[in-house]
């Protein structure tokens, strides 16, 4: 398994803006205690807010690994990010980038690597082989989140638990499923890019058996209505084998992600049918709350979606961003 | 996509039994017009029922592509292959392989078809980029086999109606997505090999636009209720974008195939579940018949069990290797 070391030291390359540099800003976010700070190129016009450091500054105060969260325009390497990376490999560090192109088939950087024995985590790539997934039970309690679409919230929601639970003192993980989630944890696997029949097995990997009161919090990707990656959330549903299903949604979402002729499914019905697919492996799967992403409705209208969606479904809805996790973490102390 | 030539010359090897060389034999009865013979090892003890040949003789009676659709004890490759597949390298044929082992990966027989110029397909293993899935609607038709479980008779299913449906002129192609329906049909993709990311967009692939009455018969992987592959299931529905299924089933099969802590879902379920699945990518979706595998029921036994079945369903039901599958054609007959 993946397992990345920290301190991180943030590479936001010349990003043009934040947006290019979102995972490395995201890392920030959600770890800022193992973040050194940033490094930052000429041009760049992003900001995580750490310090900006040379890469022997970074090196000095103890950086173990480089974040490399950025895209430039065409997503394809830049090669003023050339010289920065190496000097990182040069000073001890790791890389760890969560791009299409893998830093490990830029010949400069994969011979520095060597050279110096560090190693380049190109986390969207996992190079490792999963079992296939056996259904077994397993002891310790699991919470998947699950959502209408994909990029909706699930794993801000997920993150967003880990904090609220152990800020109670709550033994709770973060189990990173997609390339961010994995830069963010130091570990996990980003599961769309493992090979179909082996998903299941590789989240079965992901969330071992624990404590009877450890909470495993797996992040979810795509959707069972998305018809491009239901397969990858319905091997992730059955491996996560879930006591808790938190449901992610947006209210004002006008389609599919990238299917402009796909509406999204009706909020009731989905999750009807995610507890439906959890219970194969686990039949006391249940859905405990209601994510809502409001962040393009005003203060007012978020209050309105939260407190209607909770009138017509029934569960606890929160918005992690404007009322926190807290509601969701009441519910699930309460599951023994 | 994986291009196959035919006549194939079938190698059984040193097989210790008919199932060590089930893949051999089943591309063989599928596709006897293909065949020129058979090549077997001394202490071969399989037989395909087709001529025993020399790979020379073979290879004057015009076989393109060998079929190494064999496995030994321990499913390792085994030394005694050697002369023989690289001779038939050096006679200008292609070799094939459903095996674990990749044929391209023993040094010997990737440098002897580099030599000649061939080519070594290592069907479990796709080496090919596909797109992520569109859930776009194309033209033409398409029908899905589905199952309770793996290995019910999916791919029998799929290749029954294929014969059936060519012998009353109907244009219909049988869409391989398993390693030995790859090899049987001489194209298509072994689906659960594929990245998890990419099976919708593989299927959509595999069975592209095509005229109005053009069936595509594709191949079904795995069960929705199956807790290690459903993933897998799920991809291949939506991206197969089918107008009808067929439910496969096994009535007396005790427990799910690997799960022995899984039973078999209720039949009528499987049915609603799957049609439910295909209804996100086409809303006309539906379930047209079943096809029971009784091989394990005396014929009186599987008589009633198709009789059963058949009143209890309320859809055509049918053994492909008792009754053929004539009921379930002349259902799609009337589908325009």
């Amino acid at each position: 398994m993946t397992n990345i070391r920290h301190p991180y030291l943030l590479f936001l390359g010349d990003a043009p803006d934040q947006l290019a540099a979102k995972t490395s800003i995201g890392v920030g976010q959600w770890r800022p205690e193992w973040c050194v700070g940033q490094v930052r190129l000429p041009g760049c016009k992003a900001d995580s807010g750490f310090p900006d450091l040379s890469v022997d500054a970074a090196a000095d105060r103890g950086a173990k690994t480089m974040i490399v969260g950025v895209v430039n325009r065409g997503g394809v390497f830049s090669n003023a990010w050339l010289a920065p990376l190496v000097r990182a490999l040069e000073r001890g560090m790791d890389l760890a980038a969560g791009l299409h192109k893998r830093l490990n088939d830029v010949p400069h950087l994969a011979e520095a690597a060597r050279r110096h024995g560090r190693k380049i985590f190109d986390v969207r790539h996992p190079t490792e082989d999963f079992p296939i997934g056996t259904g077994a039970r397993r002891s310790g309690k699991r919470l998947l989140t699950v959502g209408t679409d994909c990029s909706i919230g699930k794993m801000y929601t997920s993150l967003a638990l880990e904090i609220e639970m152990k800020k109670r003192g709550m033994k709770a993980d973060f189990r990173a499923t997609g390339q961010t989630g994995v830069l963010i944890a130091g570990s996990g696997v980003a599961i769309d890019a493992v090979v179909s029949d082996f998903v299941a097995g590789c989240v079965e990997t992901l969330s071992p058996a624990n404590d009877a009161d450890h909470w495993d919090l797996i992040e979810g990707q795509g959707s069972l209505f998305h018809a491009s990656y239901a397969g990858v959330t319905m091997g992730l549903i059955h491996g996560s084998q879930p006591d808790a299903l938190v449901m992610c949604h947006e209210p004002k979402r006008p389609h599919m992600r990238g299917l402009p002729h796909y509406k999204l499914p009706d909020l009731q019905h989905c999750i009807d049918v995610n507890v439906a697919a959890a219970r194969l492996t686990n039949p006391k799967a249940k859905c405990v709350a209601v994510s809502l992403n409001t962040s393009a409705l005003s203060a007012k209208a978020a209050e309105r979606a939260i407190k209607s969606t909770e009138d017509k479904i029934g569960l606890p809805t929160v918005d992690p961003a404007r009322t926190g996790v807290g509601r969701v973490v009441d519910r699930l102390a309460r599951m023994r």
